[in-house]
C-alpha cells in the first residue's frame, strides 16, 4: 500500500466528527478501495477543549483554521460553512497546491467561479459532493454516471427541513408555525429558519446542480426562490383531495428559450415517486435524453450521511493523485470551453397551477372565473367546490393546464377585479413529471 | 484536446446502435467532459448488411468479432451477451492490453473471477456499469459514491420484465400467463422468458452487486432464485387488501452469520418507495452504515439507457488513461486482499412471511393454525379471512413476524398434517425496510 493521503480538517462540528468517526470505523475498507489509507493529521475548531463524539488521538488540534491550511497535508476539508473565512481558507489552500473538499453550498453558489478558476490554475481538485443532498452521490451521478446524457431537467427535494415541515403539516393537519416550532425543538430547523424555509438553501444547491448539468453560472440571485412559510394546512388538505402532495422543489429545466431555475412549493401527483419522499429525506429527479427519468433518494443531512459524501471525495482524490483533475473537477460553465446557456426569464416559465379562491356564494361566480381562464386560453383540468355553510363564502380549488407565468398572471389580475372575489387567493405550481 | 479514445464495438443490436447514436448526438459534450473525444472506429455484427438505426460512416464494420479485438483500439465494448464467444473475446482483448466495457451480467456473474484477474494482471479496466440496472449508475454509486460505507443490505427491483408483469397483473387483475403473452408481443419479454421470470437474470445481477458491496464471489448458484411464474392474481389482490405490493426483489444482506443472497417475489408495504416502482422501471435500495437507506430508480433496459451506462464507463476510462485501474476496477472479492465473507445458508435467512391457506369451513381451524404458529414462536402480525360461500372452502391470509426459514418451514410442515387443510398453500416473504 502506498503512503497515506494526509488530510486537514477545518471544523469539528457534527459533520466533522462524523468524518473522523466513519474513517476510524471503516478505515481499512476505505483504504483498500482508495488504494491508500486516508489519515486526518490536523484539525481546527473554535474551542479545542470541547469534548467530541469521536477519537482525536493522533490529530493535531488547533484553534486557528489557517494553521490547517499551512500544515503538511494533501487535502483540506472545509466544514465551517458561511462565506468568510471559508472563502479565504479555501483560496489559500488552493494557492498552496492543496486539494479541497467542501460542503459549503452557499460559498460555491455565490462565489464558486473564482474558487474553481483558482483550483484549475493550481491543478488542484475542489470537490463538493457533500454540498448537495448530503450522502446521495448526486454530484458524481450527474457528472460521471450520466455523463453521456444531455440533461433536460432536474427536480429536487433538496431541503430536508422544508420537507419535514410539509410532511408534518399534512400528516397532523397542523399549521406551519406550530410544526416549525417543534422542528426547531427537535433540531431539524435552525433558530433562524429563513435559509431553509424561504428556499435560499435550496436555491444554492440548485445553482450548483444546474452549473454541472447545464453550465449555468455559479452566481447569487439567478434562482427565483419562494419558501413554504405561506403554505396553509387547508391547501395541503385540498391538494390531497385533488390527488396531489405539496413539496418544496428546486427545478432546473432546459427549455427552447433558456434554462429556468426556481424553488417553490409545488403540487406533485401523489402517484409520482417525489410525492412519496417524506420527512427529512432528500430526492433528486434527473431527466436525461438517453436515460430518461432517474430518481435518487436518501438522507440530505446528518453527521454520517454528509461524512459519507466527504469521504467519497477524499477517496476520489486518493485514487486520482491529482491526475485528470482539470477535466474532473470544474462544472461545465467554469472551464470557459462553452458559453453558458441563456437563463429563461421567469415570465416565460411554463407550468400548471393550483389556484384556491374564496368567493361570495352568489350566482355567476363560476361563469365569470371560467370565462377569464378561457379567454386566456387556460384549461381547467380539475375543479373542486365544497358546499359553503349558509351565509359563508365559498372556496374553489382549480388545477389549470400548463401556461406561462406571464399569461397566468394576467388572468389572475383580471380575477382580482371581480367584485365577488375575497382576499387570500392562493396559487401554487403543479408538476406532473411526464 | 488530446487524441481520441479509440473504441471497438462488438454487437450492433439495439444497445450497440444506441451507443453509436448517443455518441453522435452528444459527442461534443461528452468529449468536453472526458477530456478527449470518444470515437468508435471498428464494429462487428453477424450481418453487416442489415440496416441500422444509426450512422455508421467512418466505422469499419466486420462480421468477425475477433477482428475488433485485434484492431487498433484502446477499448473493446462487448454487447453480444452469453458465455461464448463473449468470454474468449474479452479474454483476448484483455490479453492484448485493451480495456473492456461489457453489459454481460451472465458472463460476469458465472465466470467473472478469471476475467477480472486477467484484467488486473494486464493493468486493464474491465468495466460493467451496463450489466446491472441499465442506465442507473448503481455500480459507480456502490463503488465510489458510497465508498465510505459498510453496506449492510441491498434490495433491488432488477428485472424489468418481472416488474412489468407483476404491475400489469395488479392493475388489470390479470393472470400471469396472459400478461406474459402480451409482454412477449410488446417486446418486454423474450420468446423464452425463463431467464427473466424465473429470477435467473436477477440472480446474475445480484451476484455482481454483492461482489462489490460484500466481496462475495462471482460464481453461479450462490443466489437462491425463485421466479414469479407461480404468482396468482388472487395473491396480488389479497396482498393489496393487507397493504402490500408484490415485487420480485433481489436481496443481499450482511447478517451476523454470513451474507444472504436471494431473489424471490416479496410483499413490500405499499408506503415504501420500492412498492411504488412500477412497470419496466428498476430500483435499487442500498443500506449503508453511514448513509442509511438510499434508493436509486430508473430504466433498467432500453437502447439508450444502457448506452448511457456504456458511455459512462468509456468516459471513466478516457479520464483515467489506465491510471489507478487496479484499485478502480476489481470487485472486493477479486483482489484477494480480503477473504470473502461467509454466505448465510438459506435455512438461517430470516424474514416475515405472507401465508395463504385454503381450509374447510369448520370450527377449530383458526385455533389449530394459530397454535402451530404460537408453538413455533411465530406471531401473527395480520390476518384476513373472507366469509366463504356456503359449502365452499375458506381462504385465510396471514402476515407473520420475522422468523428463520428453517423454523417457518417446520411450522408449515406441521400445518400440512392438519386434516382440514386443502392443497395450494402459498407462502411469500415480506420485507419492511425498517
Amino acid at each position: 500500500m502506498t503512503e497515506p493521503l494526509r488530510v486537514g480538517l477545518i471544523g469539528l462540528g457534527t459533520v466533522g466528527q462524523g468524518v473522523v468517526r466513519v474513517l476510524a470505523r471503516n478505515g481499512a475498507q476505505i483504504a483498500r478501495r482508495a488504494g491508500r489509507p486516508i489519515e486526518i493529521v490536523a484539525a481546527a475548531t473554535r474551542d479545542p477543549s470541547k469534548p467530541r463524539n469521536c477519537e482525536l488521538k493522533g490529530i493535531k488540534i488547533s484553534a486557528d483554521p489557517f494553521s490547517v491550511v499551512r500544515a503538511d497535508v494533501d487535502v483540506v476539508v472545509e466544514l465551517i460553512g458561511g462565506l468568510d473565512p471559508a472563502e479565504r481558507l479555501i483560496g489559500e489552500a488552493l494557492g498552496r497546491g492543496r486539494h479541497v473538499v467542501t460542503a459549503n453550498k452557499a460559498l460555491l453558489a455565490e462565489r464558486g467561479v473564482a474558487l474553481f478558476q483558482r483550483a484549475q490554475a493550481a491543478g488542484s481538485i475542489l470537490a463538493f459532493e457533500a454540498a448537495v443532498a448530503g450522502g446521495i452521490p448526486i454530484i458524481k451521478v450527474l457528472r460521471e454516471g450520466l455523463v453521456a446524457n444531455r440533461v433536460t431537467g432536474i427536480a429536487g427535494i433538496i431541503n430536508g427541513t422544508s420537507n419535514y415541515i410539509l410532511t408534518q403539516m399534512r400528516e397532523r393537519e397542523a399549521a406551519f408555525a406550530d410544526v416549525l416550532a417543534e422542528a426547531q425543538k427537535l433540531g431539524y430547523a435552525e433558530a433562524d429558519p429563513t435559509f431553509d424555509v424561504e428556499g435560499i438553501d435550496a436555491a444554492h444547491k440548485l445553482t450548483i446542480l444546474a452549473a454541472i448539468a447545464f453550465g449555468t453560472p455559479l452566481a447569487s440571485g439567478i434562482v427565483r426562490a419562494e419558501g413554504i412559510s405561506q403554505i396553509q394546512a387547508q391547501d395541503i388538505a385540498l391538494a390531497g383531495e385533488l390527488g396531489y402532495r405539496i413539496k418544496s422543489l428546486g427545478i432546473a429545466k432546459q427549455t427552447g428559450h433558456g434554462v429556468e431555475l426556481r424553488v417553490h412549493p409545488t403540487l406533485v401527483p401523489e402517484g409520482k415517486l417525489l410525492a412519496k419522499v417524506d420527512g427529512v429525506l432528500n430526492a433528486v429527479l434527473v431527466d436525461g435524453d438517453a436515460i430518461g427519468q432517474t430518481v435518487y433518494v436518501g438522507r440530505g443531512a446528518g453527521a454520517e450521511a454528509t461524512a459519507s459524501a466527504v469521504i467519497a471525495d477524499l477517496v476520489d482524490i486518493a485514487r486520482l493523485h491529482g491526475a485528470a483533475a482539470r477535466h474532473w473537477v470544474a462544472p461545465l460553465g467554469v472551464t470557459g470551453a462553452t458559453a453558458p446557456p441563456p437563463l429563461l426569464p421567469i415570465e416565460n416559465v411554463e407550468s400548471a397551477y393550483y389556484l384556491r379562491l374564496r368567493v361570495a356564494d352568489e350566482p355567476g361566480v363560476l361563469r365569470a372565473l371560467t370565462s377569464i381562464l378561457a379567454e386566456a386560453d387556460i384549461s381547467v383540468e380539475a375543479i373542486l367546490q365544497k358546499e359553503p355553510k349558509p351565509g359563508a363564502d365559498a372556496t374553489i380549488a382549480i388545477i389549470t393546464s400548463v401556461v406561462s407565468e406571464a399569461r397566468f398572471r394576467q388572468a389572475l389580475d383580471r380575477m382580482q377585479q371581480l367584485p365577488f372575489l375575497r382576499p387570500g387567493t392562493v396559487r401554487l405550481r403543479v408538476e406532473h413529471f411526464e
